[in-house]
């Protein structure tokens, strides 16, 4: 795979991963979505089809690794660095382009959520014992979970570990993969695979943290909720931002480690 | 594939395509049905499912395209524009024969939910609260929503944008499908891959417009609509049914040009 | 495949359908079951697998029919007959005893349902409000819906059309997948395939009738209804029975027909 | 297989497989987790999901297992009993190691249950209705759960009855799944066939008494129950302890005999 192929790949597959993954938190969210109260399940399965999705279309360029967590894995398992800084600039650039897209797909349903304008029309309009449940839940709080995870409850050395032991269990999952495939890499059937791993561990350790477990996942949409000209939006919840970064990192490593005692 | 498997492929599988997809919506919104208030994870997986049977069933035919926007991307992509017509054509066919056969058999349950007549004996039966939530929910919307898809917030730009972005991740993923499925076309693994894509782009994307990522899915059960002898059906929302064609075919042209240019 | 091993593969095979298929149904429906309210997706997803199951066990031995109406329509295509009375005999056998194995492994729960017994203990014991709401469901016709399927607006007419479109796309599906699966019948993957055309089919289809589009899974759990000793169980609703077995065999002789005509 | 990535493979594996399906059910059940009461579907797939993780790790190594009543199965079908205590250690020592990785990750929420601590900020800050209806499902029963099954209705008969016949299709499946791969044992797409199956078991076959059907993931767990320095957390349920051992090796064997006499 040539530098560049790996480049675009990354990028295009990272921006499909967080345009679906982003998406349908937004959907779930957000006021005057079809999908709004669709529940935990619908967010997990989203989020699993959002990683069979970029896999299958970015894999023939770069393998798919998506997640700088991944590359870091594999770059310990392989003890070849050479390409990671390609694959995690590809990462977070797409992370941010996918980030920008949620935000133009849900446009009007972000400015309704944080401004409760008037919703004329639709099954979204509302009844007034509606409308006050939705004041509730109302605000910046929802949106910025769009974008980027948050603890339930915040802890560093809890969130981290939760963080670590999720990435874990993701990246162990990709690189015996390699085993069960017969070496082929990430194919068609591989990428079904992860993407069910992807969530079986939302459904099974996304509850305290909402498993970032990739570090570009969070970090670029958290930059691109910093940037974009919402109303209302509040911050952007910088103060945590380095624990889904070294979460992952850390479970990755520890992933390769024990892939390459047990087995290589 | 002669041109009459082509038309026969594509005018059986789209009429299962929108029986099925038509026929989830119907037993998710449409009184005395077993499935009522199944919820938005029911009518994405349903669709998803229907995708799965059709594409199973016409791909010896037709190579199961189902959709002229999938048609189209593919026509760019190989510069081959002889059986665009055909295809389209059994695709629009297919679309109508399917919406009817919705209506044949969810015919006792359109005729409840239109009329709010008495409906006697079985888990239908509902107390006199349940009837007035329902009378809330009951009337022409849900009906029109069968066959139809109609946005949360009416703006044509806005939701131009979002059937723009969720056809480009539908086609790009086809056509890519293509790369990793050894040149073979969809076949009955790229079906399920396929399947679950929609399911993930509904998920996704599918909040602000309900994803109709398909003109023959969108224009053919609305003409049907306009031409069944549904009481008290109200209007088919003809002002809406230019966007559901326009933005799924500007999709899928800029997903082929992105194809042509990255992956080719 | 030996007269032996068909019988032997369809009672079982069958058996383990209706066992996890009526299982699905009873945790869903009745009292002091964890899974009790789970909903219509957990029922159509329950009966999905159980056809999974159940292909996946009898595809060995007997090709994995499990389904009269599926018999009928390879019967059909292949114009052969032979065999015919061995599948359907096997069919019905299996659907009684998985039928009497639900009872079985739910006896403490119909108990509970049809006698209002105090349960003592567990996440089972109930608040009185709770108590009142379950007081409106308990009676005896969620346990016959626990054996056989009922219609929610009965109309012979109505639920028969419904129960022929359901079961022609089933049937045309498995017909169809000899094409795709390169001849070699029902395997592993075709397992899954097949039981996620189920899934559709009960999400898209099943909210009329409650699908049945097989008639084994309702003749023989109704003969075990009228035979099994439970209290307080009424009638076994045989004026229905008909359109179950009926409507199925006629939608797998036309599915049939358009194979032999479109696809051979 | 050696005798070391025996142990290995099954430790590490039963180890995934108890840290996801226990993990599940914390995110379900506990407070302050996103995923409260995602319900019945979602801890059915969960557990489905983590088999399919643990399977896809740990097939390279062990042929997963994981589970003693697997094993029980495989060595009577090959009248082999040589590796059976080797199989058997690994997998409780992984049961115990998962369950104490699940109270690491779950830290937080579990003191959280078990303490109703003052959770401030995030989304699990919750209004004083809430917390009323949450005190009534607070306490040591749903901590127990996460770790251990038990029965909504208590009765030694029964409750075996339930876990002898869900094990009964879990050793079917898994011991006719030899046939179908071609002998090839556990591979990839047979670790997606076996976790479906477990997802079907669990919606179909678990609402009686919670679904162990693995020995393993009942004691390894329990044992680490009641280890651990959770405050108020209860008694560990010793008198039922037995019920899910025996039932699960009874249905294994059962499904053994029936595999040598019909399918061998």
């Amino acid at each position: 795979m040539s530098s560049s192929d790996i480049f675009i790949g990354e990028t295009i597959g990272t921006a499909i991963l967080i345009l679906l993954g982003g998406g349908v938190v937004a959907a779930v969210v957000l006021k005057a979505s079809k999908a709004r109260n669709a529940g935990w399940l619908a967010i997990t399965f989203g989020w699993g089809f959002a990683v069979l999705t970029a896999v299958y279309i970015s894999a023939p360029l770069s393998g798919a690794h998506l997640n700088p967590a991944v590359t870091l894995g594999i770059a310990i398992k392989d003890s070849d660095w050479s390409n990671v800084p390609i694959y995690w600039g590809g990462q977070l650039l797409g992370a941010m382009i996918g980030a920008a897209l949620v935000w133009v797909a849900y446009y009007g349903q972000f400015h309704a959520h944080l401004t409760d304008k008037e919703i004329v029309g639709g099954p979204g309009a509302q009844s007034s014992q509606a409308k006050a449940v939705e004041a509730q839940e109302q605000g910046a709080g929802p949106v910025l979970g769009v974008f980027s995870t948050g603890p339930e409850i915040r802890n560093a050395a809890m969130n981290l570990a939760t963080e670590i032991i999720g990435t874990f269990v993701l990246v162990i999952a990709v690189l015996t993969q390699g085993v069960n495939d017969n070496g082929n890499g990430l194919g068609t059937l591989g990428g079904l695979m992860v993407a069910l791993v992807v969530v079986g561990i939302g459904l099974s350790l996304g509850g305290p943290t909402g498993y970032a477990i990739n570090p570009a996942r969070d970090l670029g949409p958290r930059i691109v909720h910093a940037l974009l000209p919402l109303p209302n939006k509040g911050g952007s919840d910088w103060s945590y931002a380095w624990v889904p970064v070294a979460g992952p990192l850390i479970g990755a490593a520890a992933a390769a480690g024990l892939y390459n005692v047990a087995f290589a």
